[in-house]
């Protein structure tokens, strides 16, 4: 019998699991997140921009911002033209980077115009509830 | 040179990709997904209560049923019995499922006298941007 193959199965293994380590998330006390809604009333002519700016906006953000950790965007069913947002940041700091970045202030430029009212509601968690952390 | 580390290696790698993926919800079309929103406002006697009901309901839904796959709750900041919900279920099916389920029943009955007020806002996905999945 030979034991051979342990060893770089073993490797294998550990390396693997290293990396989709890195991967996720690290856990951070939920209580430092902030936890941010908006109500949006955007201009019915415009929807469709609005809608558009906003996905590029989410997307950069969720992928090249760290500390961006959330955020969910959708209508109101049967009125399009009103946006709610659930957005979660890792800490204070992440959302103080997220308001000076390049990405968020192109898109505050751009639909500057399309929306009608935005109300910011800021909220204290109770449970962070998720299949996906 | 010798080859033999090189299968053994492989089938690691393979075996523990395989084993998290399992481990990952998978991905399907975002366009199923029913997302709703609710606003509720709690007696203000009785937030302590309906919030411990609340985070054991959000849990054993996260924890036992595959289609529920968000439950963010948080409060107004200053107004703790203002409670914002934010839900996000597989598919109608899913939704279905958890508003049958014994763990939400319980949750209900517990609840009925703490809750003064409950509005459900049906929504319909802009994009769910999230670093987590």
């Amino acid at each position: 019998m030979t034991y051979k193959w342990q060893l770089p199965l073993g490797i294998g293994l550990i390396a693997t699991c290293v990396f989709w380590s890195a991967r996720r998330v690290p856990a951070e006390p939920v209580q430092e997140r902030i936890v941010r809604l908006a109500e949006l009333e955007i201009d019915a002519a415009h929807v469709e921009a609005y809608k558009a700016a906003l996905k590029e906006e989410i997307e950069t953000s969720i992928g090249v911002e760290p500390g961006v950790l959330t955020l969910y965007a959708v209508s109101i069913k049967g009125h399009p033209e009103q946006i709610r947002l659930f957005e979660v940041y890792r800490d204070a700091d992440a959302y103080k980077m997220h308001l000076q970045s390049a990405h968020f202030k192109k898109y505050k430029d751009l639909t500057a115009n399309m929306v009608r009212s935005l109300r910011l509601i800021e909220t204290e968690p109770v449970l962070l509830g998720s299949k996906y952390h």
